[in-house]
């Protein structure tokens, strides 16, 4: 603090003794007169900038300086609320902060304890968002199980337990029936005494529903209430985040608490949607209120959004019990900056945020991922084809729901509909709830479902999936040995296919109109489910072909009667992931995540070869997957980085100005007043401006944002005194002389971006975007044969972009 | 054909007719005379360029034809041997044909045909590799065992079978004693008729010894001879090679035949390397001979570097049987730019390469991976401290290894040793033979040593590692069920640890003088060994120290007397890790490579708190992994991405021309003649030139390349009737008109590059060396102002950065 009260008085001094325009204030940006190099090499060693005054006086020492009154005047330098920021100028600053405390380090014991402090904040800030993800997704599945339970019955040993633990407790649970206990009662049980019987069918039924009702509407209603952003899945918007642009509140506290709790309601409430997409959006939150704890993360937006790239690794590590598919995650979908060195934390933090979830232990039972399966079948090379039939189907209901969903979600917006979101949400839970009751495969939640139709039927399995009829000698040979063999459906195993043919019709439909309402809604585990259904179906469907038509030519060398050569449940996992596949478009993270959870090498070949049918399926009918869809219909500035730029145009087709237009509204270096600059400031809404060093040659000196110039404008008028509108403004190094009665002029050397980039009006566009998306850039200005021609931002680009594809350039809100 | 011959004949309708420089060639460039249009017009379509002729005639047509024109003279647009290659502009090429391709498709069902095959001749290439690769490793792990096993003794049923193998042929093994059988006769028994006593022994020794010589001196001379760029690990080169350095011959077949074979001879002669390195070589060999099959991938040097990539991973997926970890390795390890279609396209090839691996079989036992490994005690959190002290001297090893061999390979580039490669070569071989067979821990390969320190014991276990003493049950309770519990070392362990110091010792040694001889040598193998055997050590000390004092207050919470609760063999996979990781610098990659390894997740928080450590602790010695430490003594021209520039200097302090120079030369824009730049570009050695409007005004117009200039203005003195020296050289767009009589002029504007990168030269260092890692960049301009002032080469940046780490920035040896 000692350091920072000199560094402030530094800066007051400068301020203050720039009226006269000959003193400190000159010295201090020039460096070339004795005065102010000793009062400057005083001023930095003081406050401890700079390594040594061999240093100050030279160009470093001054931008140094500059940095220092950068921060002094509040406000430069940080950004309006949705607006894009600049990578390479936050990047520039980290270094510099870091090049600071580096040459502190050396000067004192304290200082090298805060710059190893510093290098370590990055690793437990990790550590805490880990542990806080971890904490959070554990809390969120154990209240999200009891709720869920809650539609059903009541636990008599104590209201707080849910099915699964309620029945634990008991003494009187067999092994076979392990959710029957005396202890669990159903509603209609506790109301009118009896299990079975259609009154206790009516009342379990009419409960069931009263409390989907109950919880979608509290989850509404706190949504509404308290905050807005906490709905939907959170990805598109966390995508555009990391690729830099600003949305405040968007991981606040407010939107981690609303969103924490109504997660948990919506799921709860019975709603065809899941909760891992939420889950990024919770770590993400998480990972931005700590970063509050850190100067390096607060202050810096291309840092934070460092941290929140490895936040979007443990969403999707503690959600699914992956740590390396979470980070694969990130890498491959929400990303958009993501250094080896993110890389490395990321996964700290995921494997941190997978270990402290298992401690918690929700599932109780002791693994770390959601679905955790396990094959003893080896698959064969034929059964390809039926996976790839599972990758076709995958491919086709993502692009049919990435289509209706947006089309539905279009007409929400434009039309009245939009204005009752929460009579949507209770007719959307109206109908889930009623519809889902009746049939069981529906009334359970998402992954149970999905658990279940992984499953591989044992011997001792009581499933209705499992039901199979005894083995017909006559048609295979006798049993052997310990394993499991292809067996004839029995009734029970039919009645259940019927009813997931139902709950598949059910999933695809309501999916579609409840993705996009206003409460948190994650869209893997529908998707997984309706993949799982369909898997299912074709994998009991291969499995009695093969058992009754063991003699078919295709199925001969693949099948020896009598064994078990088909496994319905693998099919049911290639079929969620080709869904899953063909809606997010997921690759390489999609197969690894199912690879973390089935632990075997084995099967990735059948997992790669549905999604990568899936994925060119889907992209085949349409190029966008889902979160890309939902980025471009809310209008925000994102620019791919997975789509290739194929169009054939320069840059200067798309800069600004066009050729009707006016000219380009720029700055000279100096012989502008305030009052001129002020005007154009004000005649135009550009948020920075060129500036030249005169209007004839139009050669480029700078840039400057219109925010920051803006603010030091006014602080000068403020605080400098004798600043008048007709005061010169000087971006310039040497400034001519002037004259010495008129009023003082105002310098913006340090608010000049020096280094603006460049591209000629002949750069291919393909070559601009690559620029773009690579350096981070908000703007960058044309230039034809060393004069400055034009602008370039990436809004134009984005609505060029939409020209190009035959779309409304004015879909693109924000700059 | 038919369109190329139609291609062709415009061109030399093109260039013969702008003699008279105001025909077709003037025409077809301007493309602003409606002949011409209509000419060009025709050419273009009958060629099947450009969709239509709507297109013709706008800046895009006639950028086409400049295409056209960049084909049709030989050389333009290549680059030469030991320089960096564009990025930017190979991937505009690359952009190019895709759009010319896909505009075809719409022509004639063969032209999409055409374009389908396009798209999927990456996967096709992919799956080559793949397959390609799996099988060489198969062909070279079976050679390398079976010539392994030739030092000690032969097969009787058959010269060709290894020791394993003979003896599973034999019907006289038991399960205990798996490797002996009467089928297999060591030398001495075959020549002296008995296996024991001194002079078996002798005969043994010397017999191991003369192989050894033999193969090693077979393997250098095979190198000297035939390829000499097959010695070494190939990896520092590939990295040089992937960040886009041209070194023809690298990645030949040559290369590739004769990596095999003395691959597998440097193996079986017992010294200290890998294969895992050369195995990632052997495979980029692979890829880039196939490459050569795709016309899309042969042109195009950022294509083919996208196949290395891949290669890179599927040389350690077959290496390791370690696909995921394989692809993480290419991307944080060896790759310069790897887009997320990499990302896939690598998964799939690792995959493709590591199963064709496991249908080979070359262990013989189905597994995947190179170590499998199954533990199956959990770790205590308190063994955090064994596996953190394991890192340390990991990050010790990897700090000292790197030191001592780079000052090694130092002095042999410098000194009169590097002229005698072949008998260093036999003396390194002679020493590592006489001293390995003496200890058996070091005649063993280095991957039968790390398998049979990573192996946990079991109760059949016969090696003299698993010799524990039977239990005193006075000092811990009874036995307890059918786990193996911590027991006390019997007389064979002993003997194994004294054996295993010695071992290390000598393995310390002798790698650090094995790795940089010219033979093929990877050094996963003894990194990991050196680790493995000082991780074994400790591990056994563990389980003593908790065996002897279970009462130790530290040691009491974590093991209960009669457990099994410290597995010596997980100690080995630390130590292992830590080393490796200390002298790679690898993270995420190894991490993950160990945990397809062992396959659970359990095990990864050991694995990485043994890396992080070793990876801080190496970095305080030395910020540099053994590959760029090696890149750096070989003077390649590499930027490091991983590296921060940390330095305060500006564009203008890198620059040339530096203040004491002559100015920077250029090229004007259209009053300079033939003479003239052949004048310039005799005089200076610069590999390009800018062109600017007038040496006045300095306003950039554009750069071009030496080597195009001179082969273009050669094709134009060759092909173009009456250019001399006094003809015009004409880079602008609207040249003046010209004197009616005087020489034709030459018309360069074809091979100009209109958009080359500019940055101002107050940008600093950190932005451009930003700018040159991501955009790929080999030189951008330096301008003040709108002036051009200078010019940045990636050599002068790598230049200026030893000069800033004060060491010569004269090793920097190309550009």
């Amino acid at each position: 603090s000692h350091a920072l009260v000199a560094a402030m008085s530094g800066i007051r001094c400068i301020l203050s003794s720039s009226n006269d325009d000959n003193m400190v204030g000159t010295m201090a940006i020039n460096g070339n007169l004795w005065l102010g190099t000793v009062l400057n090499a005083l001023l930095l060693s003081f406050a401890g900038y700079g390594s040594g005054s061999g240093e100050v006086g030279t160009s470093n020492g001054h931008m140094k300086l500059l940095d220092l009154l950068d921060e002094a005047v509040p406000g430069v330098g940080t950004y309006e609320d949705f607006n894009t920021i600049d990578w390479v100028r936050e990047k520039s600053k980290d270094r510099d902060r870091h090049r600071e405390i580096t040459s502190k380090s050396k000067l004192s014991t304290w200082a090298l304890l805060q710059s190893v402090s510093d290098a370590f904040s990055g690793w437990l800030l990790m550590l805490l968002v880990g542990l806080s993800s971890g904490a959070l997704a554990g809390l969120i599945d154990i209240t999200a199980h009891w709720m869920t339970d809650l539609k059903e019955g009541v636990c008599l040993s104590g209201f707080w337990f849910n099915h699964e633990h309620c029945c634990w407790t008991s003494n009187e649970t067999t092994f076979q029936e392990r959710d029957r206990c005396p202890e669990w009662k159903s509603w209609a049980e506790l109301m009118v005494g009896t299990p079975e019987g259609a009154s206790a069918y009516i009342i379990n039924y009419l409960l069931y529903v009263c409390w989907a009702l109950l919880f979608s509407l509290l989850a509404v209603f706190l949504v509404r209430a308290f905050a807005p952003y906490a709905c939907g899945s959170g990805i598109p918007e966390i995508k555009t985040i990391l690729s830099g642009f600003i949305i405040r509140g968007y991981l606040g506290k407010w939107t981690l608490l609303i969103k924490t709790i109504t997660l948990v309601l919506a799921v709860s409430s019975g709603l065809s949607l899941g909760k891992e997409g939420p889950m990024v959006h919770v770590s993400c939150c998480c990972a931005n209120i700590l970063c509050h704890l850190f100067t390096k993360y607060r202050k810096n937006e291309a840092k934070r959004r460092e941290v929140l790239s490895a936040a979007a690794a443990v969403g999707v590590s503690v959600a699914f019990g992956a740590p390396i598919g979470g980070v694969l995650f990130s890498l491959e979908e929400v990303s958009y900056y993501f250094p080896l060195k993110t890389l490395w934390r990321s996964f700290f933090a995921a494997l941190v945020g997978a270990f402290t979830l298992r401690s918690i232990n929700p599932f109780g039972n002791s693994r770390l991922v959601l679905f955790y399966v396990e094959f003893h079948a080896p698959w064969h090379l034929l059964e390809l084809v039926p996976f790839v039939m599972l990758g076709i189907f995958g491919g086709l209901w993502g692009a049919l729901f990435i289509r209706t969903n947006i089309a539905w979600c279009r007409r929400r917006k434009t039309t009245r509909l939009g204005r009752f979101p929460v009579v949507e949400v209770l007719l959307v839970t109206l109908a889930t709830a009623v519809l889902a009751f009746p049939n069981e495969y529906t009334r359970m939640s998402g992954s149970e479902l999905i658990s279940e139709l992984f499953n591989d039927c044992s011997l001792l399995d009581s499933s209705k999936l499992c039901d199979y009829a005894e083995r017909d000698p006559a048609i295979n040979g006798s049993e052997s040995g310990n394993e499991l063999p292809d067996r004839p459906a029995g009734s029970g195993l039919y009645t259940a296919l019927w009813q997931l043919v139902l709950a598949l019709i059910f999933k695809v439909v309501i999916t579609i109109f409840t993705f996009g309402i206003k409460v948190p809604s994650g869209l893997f585990i529908p998707s997984m489910a309706v993949g799982a259904i369909a898997g299912r179906l074709l994998g009991v469907g291969m499995e009695q072909l093969a058992y009754y038509h063991p003699e078919w030519s295709m199925l001969k060398g693949w099948c020896t009667p009598g064994a078990d050569c088909i496994t319905p449940g693998l099919y049911a996992m290639v079929g969620a992931t080709a869904c899953l596949g063909g809606v997010t478009r997921m690759t390489v993270s999609l197969v690894v995540i199912m690879f973390e959870l089935t632990g075997g090498l084995e099967y990735i070949v059948p997992l790669m070869a549905a999604t990568m049918t899936s994925k060119w399926v889907a992209d085949a009918l349409g190029r966008e997957g889902i979160y890309e869809a939902h980025i471009r219909l809310n209008g925000y500035p994102f620019l791919e980085a997975k789509e290739e730029y194929a169009h054939q145009t320069l840059a200067m087709d798309v800069m600004r100005p066009r050729r009707s237009d006016p000219a380009l509204a720029v700055l000279t270096q100096d012989d502008m007043t305030v009052g001129q600059v002020e005007e154009l400031v004000a005649a135009t809404e550009y948020s920075g401006y060129p500036v030249v060093v005169s209007h004839d040659s139009l050669r480029l000196v700078g840039f400057v944002l219109r925010r920051d110039l803006l603010i030091f404008i006014e602080n000068a008028r403020k605080h400098q005194e004798g600043v008048v509108s007709a005061s010169l403004v000087l971006f310039g190094d040497h400034p001519p002389p002037q004259p010495a009665n008129g009023p003082p002029p105002v310098k913006l050397r340090s608010i000049l971006d020096l280094c603006p980039f460049t591209v000629t009006d002949h750069t291919p566009m393909e070559i601009v975007v690559d620029i773009f998306r690579k350096m981070g850039l908000r703007q960058s200005l044309v230039t034809h044969n060393g004069r400055l021609l034009g602008i370039i931002t990436k809004k134009d680009i984005l609505k060029h972009m939409a020209q190009m594809a035959n779309r409304d350039p004015d879909s693109i809100l924000f700059n």
